[in-house]
């Protein structure tokens, strides 16, 4: 194996521009310098346009797993019941969070590869008036499904005045996101997916409507608690020492999105999962879900005559390429490909090309080139550049 | 287009690997400190196992054209007459660097794309018993042509007592080099191709019985004098002040050749030309040279029903894949593929499926996914890892 390659095909994180890792090895600024101050105008400015919202977005120097919790402690006051749509493990994540917090959770459980059902939501709801919010999962990593956000939210708001708070760490910035628009309360990322930077940041964008419900919050937090954050960025500083490489990174990841045009970056990730969609089903091997709520970022596949460990492992170990295995119960039975952030065309067909010979090494017998094929015949029908 | 995207195949620059980016960012040190000759001292040993020798391999601070006028103005005395043997434009150079010095030169040139008859070369010495050098190109870079310098030395050491100067920019590093045993007198190369680093570094192996004969050559010289840069390397220095970065970085490139093997790089290469020229011949576009001397380090195409030129404007700019153009007279009328240093089988498939996409592109009729099949036949028929 040629030493030193890494194909870093996970669903984050995410493989790192070369621009972006330029913008990371800057020297040292000073936290409280204007230096960090023009840092966080910019970068708030580009946010904006990614969360499709007019608000300020938080910035938090931790994983994406704390602005989850960031979200739960600021919003979820002490007795309230909250509603948690669970479909897959980042779901579960949600749960497990209330749950620490004693918080009374109400949880759907959908099958894991399938996508929320706004309606059903809406009737629970309906029966269960004294839910002040309902958590839902955007991309949920675990399954390659990307729920119906959108329209969750408005069924939502006919019915009930819950906040709508949405973990949309494996997604944002790879799929259109319109939060204010489409009524989303609250709604968090992490650095490390298809925004290219190194995991360490959380970013938490919170409504009007939210903010309201979060200054009268009384549960204790301090690290978490948004409203510093927030009083913090509109005086474009930040309440704790701000993680700087990771900020240099961030603008410089954003300044690449905006370049390429937050459109066009949507449409690519959309035709990169039509490209590994259409390869893996050239290939006879079946997906875990369907393409109507199939995420743009990530694909997941369960093969059914092969041991997908093993196949993982090979990968790795002879050509360089990492996937993903599954979560939870589906740990060793499914494998993942990321294809957000810094991924091309020929990049996925890098991917399926190597899959192909993966396949052949592990023993099955699959036409060579198929699945490259009907990558190519995805791309090529609709001539996106 | 993915913003920021650069997939480089051309026969050098070539790409550089990540350890070794890391390693030209460490901190400047004195080039007079005992950190340089310690540089130096690893160095030195790495070098003399990639060139085959037990000599001192010379490192300039230049480009590989430089390593080239250095071995001509070090090793031809005024008044001498010498035989450049010339396969496309990098044997041209040779000749075009003779005649800046007024040297007596004498050419057998050989179609492009075909290579050195050694045979003919021995004939051509024994009429002309004058000739003190011949100068031949290993890889000539313009054609992809791997020219037989083995046998070529042996052939000439039958007959005269000429020198056997060598341009081995293109593939030391990448294809087996065997300085001493094969009876070479000098070769050069870059630090740009198959040995992973930034232009910038000439480096250049001179045999003892070389030595004798630049030792009493009068002819002017001084930055290229290599008997400084040789006693200067025996005490573990440079006269000169030597480019520390890439030294770092060739440090760490000749780290990586031998943690992945010497043999294991060689046959690396020789399976990426595999790999690469059955791919082309199974979209059926003509090769320039033919499988007996086919380079491991670059693949020259010499498309008949289409347009060379557009077709590499097309892949640069919808797919960030840069492929390189002729030289010389084939200039518009083949395209290059390096496949040299950090490159695996996966970053051919990668090459190879972006290639078929740019055929049909630009309006060619192929079956997709058949040049992606037979690279992949030829990985999975010799099992090389």
């Amino acid at each position: 194996m040629l030493a030193d390659q890494q194909i870093l095909r996970i669903p984050g994180p995410t493989p790192i521009p070369p621009s972006v890792q330029r913008a990371m090895s800057q020297p040292m600024i000073g936290h409280r310098d204007e230096e960090t101050s023009a840092l966080l105008r910019v970068i708030g400015a580009d946010l904006k346009s990614v969360f499709g919202t007019e608000q300020e977005v938080a910035i938090i120097a931790a994983s994406g797993t704390a602005g989850l919790e960031a979200a739960i402690v600021n919003a979820v006051h002490p007795g309230e019941e909250v509603l948690v749509l669970v479909t897959g493990a980042f779901g579960q994540r949600f749960v497990k969070i209330c749950e620490a917090y004693d918080i009374h959770v109400h949880v759907i459980n959908y099958e894991w590869g399938k996508a929320i059902v706004p309606s059903e939501v809406q009737a629970y709801l309906q029966k269960n008036n004294a839910i002040k919010a309902v958590f839902s999962t955007f991309c949920e990593t675990s399954t390659g499904i990307l729920n119906p956000i959108k329209e969750l939210s408005s069924a939502i708001a006919q019915v009930s005045e819950a906040l709508v708070i949405v973990d949309g760490v494996s997604c944002v910035g790879g799929v259109e996101t319109k939060m204010d628009e489409w009524g989303i309360d609250i709604i968090v990322t992490g650095s490390q997916k298809a925004l290219m930077v190194p995991a360490g940041l959380a970013l938490i964008a919170t409504s009007k409507r939210a903010w309201k419900h979060i200054e009268t919050n009384k549960r204790s937090r301090y690290y978490l608690d948004l409203t510093t954050y927030r009083d913090n960025l509109l005086k474009l500083t930040t309440p704790y020492t701000p993680a700087i490489s990771l900020l240099y990174g961030l603008k410089q990841s954003l300044q690449l999105l905006k370049e390429e045009g937050l459109q066009q970056v949507y449409d690519r990730h959309d035709l990169l999962m039509r490209m590994t969609r259409a390869a893996i089903k050239a290939l006879d091997i079946p997906l875990l879900t369907n393409d109507d709520y199939a995420s743009p970022t990530i694909t997941a596949i369960q093969p059914d005559d092969f041991d997908a460990v093993e196949f993982r492992k090979l990968l790795k170990n002879e050509f360089g390429l990492s996937v993903a295995g599954g979560q939870g119960h589906l740990s060793d039975k499914i494998f993942r490909i990321g294809h957000m952030g810094y991924c091309s065309p020929a990049d996925v067909l890098q991917t399926i090309a190597v899959v192909e010979l993966g396949l052949m090494k592990i023993g099955e017998t699959i036409e060579l080139g198929i699945g490259t094929a009907a990558a190519q015949r995805i791309y090529l029908s609709q001539g996106v550049r």
